[in-house]
């Protein structure tokens, strides 16, 4: 997939070599005649005859790795041990863990957390259920909840098959915004029953972030909870990704010097994200969109509109558009792509309106190569972190959270979306802002506070740290 | 409830007092009058005409504590500010959180972490589903799962309020196990839902800790999951239970020189403890068992038998006692109590056989006096932590699932839980062995790695370390 070397296939391959000749020379230039990058080199154990090194490499892919393998025992005098793999290294175990945040040394410490002393506790919240929120972990947890129904790019490969992918998502909450998230991989993709899980599961957790749940499932299931239950139910698929594509819009529209209203927009993809996107779109003032899917333009008079569809019809193409989406882009001044692998060519986006702006986030191919759109477009943004302009869902989830979660939200509005993506445009400042830097990077300091001060203000919640209940 | 100052009944209270005077000494006076116990004293500001103090002391009870604050405040010259409770401090926030085992410090991590790196090890699971036992954290994950419907000894108080409990156990899993467990607290009481959900949620989980679920609904919800799902589950308060009890009773017949299958035990209590520790009984070897509810003597005669009472009746009491409970441990070797509070006397310990054995479990508040008990019998065990031979499940389920975990077994068997409950009766060597040491502290280093070495061995597994995946 990748078309450089990836430290995400990053192999560490164990050799012996005879001490004192050219081998240990012969074997870098041989990863590297074969297209790998050398990134580390360890002599574990030096003898009088034998010299035993650790050569740690990126390769492209799977079967670049092999190829670098089968280079590097091509080597003469070379004796191949064990070759590991840093990515499955890292998942050995989990990535995640549960730790006490108390101390458990003694009888009185455990007669404190535990019983008798945590009857007290549990009676309280008997007497007062919102105390939960202030005694209990539900301060600050958070279920990342997935059926396994459409992880990544890779469909639907299961609930067994997510965790690792869920394990990330909570490690990102920490990370980013000391939220304690727990994967809860579910094996049913029945709407109902997941509703009922997901309710019935509630009262351990501050909010639910739902994850590759497939459309047009997953909207349902959020609709139905946001109505069951008091705590925040986000899909970060649809929301995530709208915040980031409206923050990086909004920059994008400051650097070409247009506005949202007066922009014709063309929106590939009318899945989980883009509509989630085409809403938050319309909600900050977005009037003249177009959605296509693999069908072309959406439009009231095609006949196969479900629900979602429908909706979208009914609020975009005002002028019942109804050709493909390679007609739907010329003129327009913004594309939004969340769809799939190279739809577009440059000679497309040469098709476009001056000044044109283009998000191909398909992920990890974009619909339309960064490079070709670059010489038509003025600003050109991406999912992908070896391209400027990277728009991930790490920029908005934390903080999003975090505002949430010390706000003791019991919902997630529209407004408070609205003031996360604002949020997060403005922490690249004027100075800052130019076509190469329209969304700030996922280190950015600032950016999880920033968008959960403005979600917590939204939600009508004081300032709180991270840790003080 | 407590008859004595307990830490976990702990305040702390400010106070500001007049410099130089005689304020300290009376604080603590006050405190000491009033039956309280002054665990610290802690000067935090002191200035020329007042001193501002932290009194911590241990009460007997809420009221009891309020009593001690009133004295303190009518000390001569004393000014009262707050009062803290000491465990509801250590419960703010929750005593859980989740930590992140890799680091997400630079794009490079994150992509091995998160995406697109993850997307490998996500695939290489739905190709070979038992990867995630080794890639995630399913290799060191129970779910501490409770409908809040038996909680301690507080009955049915519901999800939330059973949090603080199920933070506290998971705390424990980790503090003597190493293990990662996360509570999960129901919002339903009905068994086939309890059902469904946990064996949607087991793909993110090693192992089922079923928690503090009332009876008879949760022997029904641990045999039908048990059916289901391919990792071991557990009612903690049935074989945890059972484990320590045939462990203490295997060390206690040691000390008075008789035989399991040759001593007549009367078991008072014939809910989930009563019905598991019966029936561990018997798969160890022992035959001649009377059991008592609140109505009596459990016989075929009884026209009241749910399925759970007529096993019962088919499996003890063969000459069809139909007494009370009174009646029934006259003569008998060994009393065991898993029921309510002070339905024995010293005189009815005084009607057992010689060097009589008594276990009076009731928490907090024992079936009989302990002191009474000890004047007649020659080895008493309660669950409380004040009197010798403390029974407490803290001794068996960190181990048990250590060993099931390290096994990667996919059920719990009868044969796991004795040889859990011998290796744990071995842990006190043949020259501690007393009337006053039959069973380890639940601080003994041995007892874990002990208890889960005999699970491992008996499911099968080979040994490994906590970390080792």
């Amino acid at each position: 997939m990748a078309t450089v070397p990836s430290v995400s296939y990053s192999i560490t391959v164990r050799l012996e070599v005879p001490a004192g000749g050219k081998a240990v020379s012969q074997l870098t230039h041989a990863v590297e005649n074969a297209g790998g990058v050398v990134t580390a080199l360890d002599v574990t154990n030096a003898g009088h005859e034998k010299l035993r090194i650790d050569v740690t490499c990126a390769a492209k892919d799977t079967e670049h790795a092999q190829a670098i393998v089968d280079a590097l025992d091509a080597v003469e005098g070379v004796v191949l041990h064990k070759v590991s793999d840093r990515t499955f290294l890292m998942h050995l175990g989990g990535k995640i863990e549960m730790q006490s945040k108390v101390p458990l040394r003694t009888r009185d410490e455990l007669s404190m957390a535990y019983t008798p002393g945590v009857a007290r506790v549990s009676l309280a919240i008997a007497r007062n259920p919102e105390d939960a929120r202030r005694l209990t972990i539900k301060r600050n947890s958070v279920a990342v909840v997935t059926d396994g129904s459409a992880v990544l790019g890779l469909g639907n490969i299961g609930p067994s098959a997510a965790l690792p992918v869920m394990e990330g998502k909570a490690a990102l909450f920490k990370r980013f915004a000391g939220i304690d998230a727990w994967p809860i991989c579910l094996d049913t993709q029945d709407v109902d029953t997941i509703v009922e899980i997901v309710r019935a599961i509630a009262p351990g957790f501050g909010g639910i972030n739902l994850e590759d749940i497939s459309a047009p499932r997953c909207f349902e299931v959020e609709r139905r909870l946001r109505e069951l239950l008091d705590i925040p139910v986000f899909h970060d698929d649809q929301h995530g990704t709208a915040i980031c594509v409206l923050a990086a819009l909004t920059n994008a529209l400051r650097v070409v010097g247009k506005s949202l209203p007066d922009v014709r927009i063309t929106l590939a993809g009318a899945g989980a994200a883009g509509t989630a996107v085409l809403r938050l779109l319309l909600a900050a003032g977005a009037r003249n969109v177009i959605v296509c899917d693999y069908l072309g333009a959406v439009h009231l008079g095609r006949d196969d509109l479900d629900v979602s569809l429908r909706w979208i019809a009914e609020n975009t193409n005002t002028e019942g558009y109804g050709g493909d989406l390679r007609g739907a882009i010329k003129g327009a001044d913004v594309f939004i792509g969340v769809s799939a692998p190279g739809i577009l060519t440059g000679d497309d986006i040469a098709t476009m309106a001056e000044s044109a702006v283009v998000f191909a986030l398909a992920n990890p191919e974009p619909e339309v190569s960064p490079d070709d759109a670059r010489e038509h477009a003025a600003v050109v943004a991406t999912g992908r972190s070896d391209y400027p302009n990277q728009i991930n869902n790490v920029l908005a989830f934390p903080g999003v959270f975090r505002g949430l979660l010390d706000a003791q939200s019991r919902t997630v509005t529209e407004a408070m979306l609205l003031a996360a993506a604002n949020a997060l445009a403005k922490v690249v400042s004027v100075e800052e802002l130019g076509p190469n830097y329209i969304i700030p990077s996922v280190f950015h300091p600032d950016v999880a506070t920033t968008v959960a001060a403005a979600v917590r203000e939204s939600a009508g919640g004081k300032a709180r740290g991270f840790t003080e209940a």
